[in-house]
This record gives C-alpha cells, sequence and structure tokens, in this order.
C-alpha cells in the first residue's frame, strides 16, 4: 500500500493508502472511534467502524496516547463534514510506538514549560502553522530574488572586524587570532556586487544585546541584497516590490495557516506598492503631533515606530536620517549632508522595522574620513576601500529580518515562535 | 535608454540600451577601439568606430584601465563573432571611476596575493564562474527540496552542548553560559521531522580544525534533511535522487561557465542511480587488493577513498561502518551489532565524501546506553532523548557540503575557491 502525506490525500480519493504519524487526539462514539492522525504535513481524521465492542482494532484503539507513533492503512474517502474534506476509513492499524504521559496537553501551559519543551511544542497545531508559513516565506523571498537575477553569495559568519563596535558581538577564538560572528553581510555584499552586479545573501546573524523585549531574538536570520549602480530610491522601490511580493504569496498559499492563527488577513491585504514616504523630519513633526518626547536627532525606538504605524495602514518608508544615529558607510545627501541617504520600512499594526538599508558611500576620501571619524581600525577596512579605488560606483542595499516579517504576517505576540530553536537572553536550551 | 543586464541583451537585438559596468579589457586597432565590458552577468565586446582620429569618444576610450567604471549606450546587434553572439555598438560613453592601477593584472599571481585580494579576485571571469555555478547548485537543492515537500526548518547555530567532543568546537561567552558553534544541524533536524515529517537545514557549518588540505574550509554550507519513518536505504535512494538531480541541473543550465573553467563534462554525464553500494567489509577488502595499508576498523581517510573513487566511475555509496568510527546516535545493524547502519557518499575522480548520513537510533535505552558510553553529559540531551519517549520512529537523514560537491563539480584543485570569502587555518581576512 502506498505510503502518502496527508497534505497530498486528496489526490488519493477513494484509493487505500497507508499514512505515517502521530495520534493528536482520539475520541468514541457508540460504534465508531475516531483517531485525529498528524504528520507534519497536516491533520486527517481517522475513522474505525465496527458492530462488534471487542474489534481488535478497537483494543488497539484502546492503547493509543497522545503523540503515539502509528501506521495507519485504509480507503481515503470525501467526507464534506471533516476539516480537509477527506477522511480515512481504518482498515488496518499498526503501533510504532505507545507515547510516555505527553507533557503538552490540551490545558494552558506557561511560556517557560513551552519554552523548555521546544522540540515537543513545535508538534502543537499553531506553532505547526508558524513555521508552515516560515518556510514559505523564505521560498518567497528566494523566488523573489532569483526572479530578479540576484546571485546568491554567501557571506562569512566569522569576520575579523566588527560593523559597529564590538560590545553586542559573540567574540571566538580563531587559532591565534580573535573573531566575531557576523551581525550583517553587508560589507561582504558590497565587494560581490561588484563582481556580480546584483546580489543577495541570507543566513543567520548575532547580536549578543542583553535586550529582553518581544521584538529581540539573540540569533535571527536577515536576507540583504545589495545592487551595483542603484540609489537610494531604487533600493526604496526594491523592498516594496519585496514585501508585497512576499505577502502576496502568503495570501494566496498560506490561507489553511493563517485561518488556523485566526489571523485577520485584511490589513495584509492592503499592502500595496509604493508605500507612503516619510523623511525623518516629517517623521518628527508626526511624531510631536502625537505627543512624542523624542529629540529631535534621536534614534526612533519601538514607542515611535508603533506611533507612526498607527498613522498609516500600510508599511512606510522612513528616509533622510541625521548622520549620527546611523552607519559610518552611509551616504550623505548632498543638499543636506547632516542627513544620510538610509531607509527604514515600518511594518503596520506597530511591529515595526522590517528593513534598514540605503545608498552606500562610494567616493574613497569619504569613506576613509568617516571611518577615522568613527575611531574604526583602518588595515580591518582595507580592503573594504579598495572596492572604492577600483571601479567605484554608487550601489544600496538592504537587510529585511525574518522573524520581525515573519511576527507581522502571523500577527503573533512575541518573535520567539518564529524560528524552531530561538536564542534568547540567557535561553540557549534546547 | 533601458538599462540592461547582459546575461538578457539577446531580448534587445537592434535596440538601443544601456549597459553599467566594468572595463575587463580593451584595445584598439585602426578606426575602431574595443572595449570588453563585465556587468557580473556576463562579458560583451562593446565597439566604437569613428574615421576621424580625434573623435571624443576616443578619447574616453584613451583614458580607461581595467576595471574602470561606465556607462555605455549604444545598440545591440548580433555578431557571430564575438563570444555570446551580440556586441553593442557604442554611441555614448560615460565614465564613472577611472579606477586605480588594478592589482590583479592577466599575468600569473600567487595564490596567498589572489587570496589577500578576494574581494577583488571575485571579479576574474574563472571565480565568477565557480560562484556562478554555487548560486544555480544552491537553487537546485532547494529546489529539488522544495519540490518533494520537505520543510526548511533552520537550526541553531549557537547550541549548548556538542554533538561529537569539544574539540574541534569554535567556544563563546553565551550571556552567563557557554555556547558552541554548530557543527550540523541533525540532532534539531531529529525533532523537526517529528513534528513536520519531512525537514531540511541548510546553513553555515563550523570546524575548527587544524587540518591544512585541500578539502577543508573551516566554515562551510551544508544541507541536511531528515525524514521520519524512513530508514537506510530510503535516504541512501534519497541522497542519490537528489546528487542526480543537481548534477542533471548544472549540466542543462550551466554549461557556459563549465566551459570557461574548462570541465570535461563526461564524468559528470555518467552520475545515474543507482549509484553503486558497498558494505564497509567489501571496501575494506577492495582496498587492500590495492595494496592499502589500512587496518580494519579504521575510518578511511583521504587515500583509501581516492582509491576507492578510482575503482568506479561515478559516485559509490559506503554502509554498514564499525560502531566505533561513528556518532553516537547511529543504528546497529540487527544482524551484525558492531556494525552501524551509515551511509556515506564518495564523489567520482578522487573528490572524496560529499555526503554523510544514516538510520538514528530510535529506541531509548539503546540511546541512553550509547551516551553513557560516550560519556556525553545526560542533561544537555534530555529533550533529545524525549523524541525516543513520545512517538518514537525510525528516521534517517545526511547531510551534504555544499563546497565538497561544487569543488566535485568544477573539478577545482582546492575548496578555497568555491565560497566566496573562504575561512582556512588562521586565515580569515578579508
Amino acid at each position: 500500500m502506498k505510503w502518502v502525506y496527508i497534505e497530498d490525500i486528496a489526490n488519493y480519493k477513494d484509493q487505500d493508502v497507508e499514512i505515517r504519524g502521530w495520534v493528536y487526539n482520539k475520541r468514541s462514539s457508540g460504534k465508531i472511534r475516531f483517531i485525529l492522525v498528524r504528520d507534519g504535513t497536516g491533520l486527517i481524521q481517522s475513522t474505525m467502524y465496527s458492530a462488534e465492542k471487542d474489534h481488535p482494532l478497537f483494543f488497539k484503539f484502546d492503547e493509543l496516547t497522545q503523540e503515539s507513533s502509528i501506521i495507519l492503512r485504509g480507503t481515503v474517502r470525501e467526507e464534506k463534514r471533516a476539516s480537509g474534506g477527506f477522511e480515512l476509513n481504518i482498515k488496518d492499524l499498526e503501533i510504532v510506538q505507545i507515547a510516555e504521559e505527553y507533557p503538552i496537553t490540551p490545558k494552558e501551559h506557561g511560556i517557560p514549560f513551552l519554552m523548555e519543551h521546544r522540540h515537543l511544542w513545535l508538534r502543537s497545531q499553531k506553532q505547526n502553522a508558524v513555521l508552515q508559513i516560515r518556510t514559505e516565506l523564505i521560498k518567497a523571498i528566494r523566488d523573489f530574488f532569483d526572479g530578479r537575477g540576484f546571485r546568491l553569495m554567501d557571506t562569512p559568519i566569522l569576520t575579523p572586524s566588527a560593523c559597529e563596535g564590538t560590545t553586542t558581538l559573540f567574540e571566538t577564538e580563531y587559532f591565534d587570532q580573535k573573531a566575531y560572528l557576523s551581525q550583517s553581510g553587508q560589507l561582504y555584499n558590497e565587494a560581490t556586487a561588484m563582481a556580480f552586479g546584483k546580489v543577495y545573501c541570507f543566513g543567520p546573524t548575532f547580536r549578543a544585546e542583553k535586550s529582553k523585549t518581544r521584538k529581540h531574538l539573540i540569533e535571527f536570520w536577515m536576507v540583504e541584497p545589495e545592487v551595483a549602480f542603484a540609489r537610494l530610491d531604487d533600493t526604496i522601490e526594491l523592498a516594496e516590490d519585496l514585501i508585497v511580493f512576499i505577502i502576496g504569496r502568503i495570501l494566496e498559499k498560506k490561507k489553511k495557516e493563517l485561518e488556523i492563527l485566526e489571523r485577520d488577513t485584511t490589513p495584509l491585504e492592503k499592502v500595496k506598492a509604493p508605500f507612503p514616504r516619510i523623511t525623518y523630519d516629517d517623521a518628527y513633526k508626526l511624531l510631536k503631533e502625537k505627543g512624542s518626547k523624542m529629540e529631535y536627532g534621536d534614534d526612533p525606538g519601538s514607542p515611535e515606530e508603533t506611533l507612526i504605524s498607527e498613522i498609516f495602514d500600510t508599511p512606510v518608508a522612513i528616509t533622510h536620517f541625521p548622520k549620527a544615529i546611523k552607519a559610518f558607510y552611509m551616504q550623505p545627501d548632498k543638499d543636506r549632508p547632516d542627513l544620510v541617504l538610509g531607509v527604514d520600512i515600518l511594518a503596520s499594526e506597530g511591529y515595526g522595522e522590517l528593513v534598514g538599508g540605503g545608498q552606500r558611500i562610494h567616493d574613497l576620501e569619504l569613506l576613509e574620513q568617516r571611518i577615522k571619524e568613527f575611531n574604526l581600525p583602518r588595515d580591518a577596512y582595507e580592503w573594504y576601500l579598495d572596492l572604492r579605488k577600483y571601479g567605484s560606483v554608487p550601489h544600496s542595499g538592504f537587510g529585511l529580518g525574518i522573524e520581525r516579517t515573519l511576527s507581522w504576517i502571523c500577527k503573533i505576540k512575541h518573535i520567539r515562535e518564529t524560528i524552531p530553536f530561538p536564542r534568547l537572553l540567557y535561553k540557549i536550551y534546547p
């Protein structure tokens, strides 16, 4: 008998198939026994019917505990009342293992308990739905860039120098030297963009920040495109197109999972390009009108981001930030040299920053001067300066955080649920 | 005028377009000037013609140095004699930057020099070809697994415990604890496989090995699938199908790049499933016949792998290894408990191990015993043991190293050329 996955069950109507999975739930009703089976790709209601109380299958049914592993053989039947529209009429049940008493039951558990049992919590329907969407989100991002001819160029995790100081970096011994875990592939992207035209990297990044908020992970995934000859406006358009594309894909392909999460998709359906674009100065004025206490020149924090996102009901792009709150490599605005050509894109519904990026300095002297101003060790940046000596061109790019984006798409309260094994402040188990 | 990339040039025959790129080479011949331009997606010959010596475009041409950045506008013409079949008749040349004297010239450079200039070396045609194939290889791998319904489940890089001892691990402070950089996502894959049925992780892995060979990188990328209910034979088939699929894809899509690398593709065309399968005992006998000094029970090293791969002219699968040379989680053979159900797949042409994997222990008591025998800290593995308490099932998987596979596909001597920024013993710049 053919082993099939539950997500493909509609292709096997009225056929005999084998399903391998785990008991999600079971119940009896007179002469019928129901097993709700999960196999990781879906759930299916499976039924046994017998007029005789001592039917051998019923004895096996009685043994089953939550999460016991089983192999079911039976016939696929259309059943309008069943979720998914199909059920399995069981002909044979093979028990692989009777599970010990499962720690996660339908009753409420505290978050610390669930986090300690993350390896099991992943099996529950809601966690499963979030991570199924994650899989599709990452595929959508790759499809977007691959479809536009971007070259995936993996950037190193172990790096000799730091983008923005060493206080939030994980450090390790690298034979006779020190190395740091990468917080961004951007500097390396700039080198590969000059070699391949348009590139992206997509990997884990690390911030050893002592912040314990619902928006921070210590280890998170980020996609970072970089395009030679692209300017600030080009990179904003690229980011908008990306966000519109991924939202469209999730709405199309992950309806079922969004329903499981009870996500009202109305705000997502409103995500259309172009997004409203405001400058930092505009944002500052809006914040003042809303009563914010932020001073001009401050980096907008989480409360300010929430205030701004409440004004617009789609994502919004903020540009032209004061030089002092952005990284050394940001291209100054030629009319307002106190501002840089950076962009942050905030999600709607108060989910904060999804994208950070902008145009990079392409002038050698200006970059040398900025490295000095930031007291960065020049020799560590020699290769980075080389990019400004040998055919330098204006270029731009951005980073989009996967878990932040997924939190917003799923409207999840805490980012810890958006990655299989979250790394949080002091938390590294399992 | 429309900015187009060179790889798309065939779509713009007889049209005026703009190309943005860098001077790869230039030469004069009477009234014609030739610029070979690269834009990261390809090379195109561009020509200027004028009867007048003092044509303004010619003065600009004279200024150009290798790797100067330029914007060309002109008409795309079919030209059988030009590589790629098209050339650009230049109407306008805009100089973005005249490059300083470029350090990498057509003359031979030593490897240490090229490695110090890796950020520029990437621009040369051969390096570009290798990494264009890398991009396609990674896409092919993802397409293979996504197409078969595998869920991408990213596993953590920062881990509290070690798979196989701590001597080859990078260590870092994780707030009040120690953490190690992951060498494999497998243990976590086993948890996600029980939650999602069939999964893969695909990320960077780290080995702090003091080995300086042409097959070792300190930081390398690995794809690792894991399937619940799959046994050794299933995982060998999956690995064979994967290898056949990716080789087929590269042969189909990356002809031009393989030609640039002067890769004789005959050995790759022979890659068909099933591969020859031999046991460790068979391999030992074959090695003895070939005069190898390996003792029974030793782990076959690089010379042994080369000997074996010379016997077969396709990849070969070796199975059923002595328990002592494999990891603690490997399922023993029920007829020969001194052997485990592991598999290594060796590439052809002496390229050594591409795949390592096998069936994992699913019995709780046996796994507990093995953890004791290996002196592993039981509490670090508590969650891993849980997978054997709650619906344990036989399961299998493997890891395939991206850079090893790419070395073989490109027939490259040293693995350092298969990743944009290689990390080698003592080498972490740029």
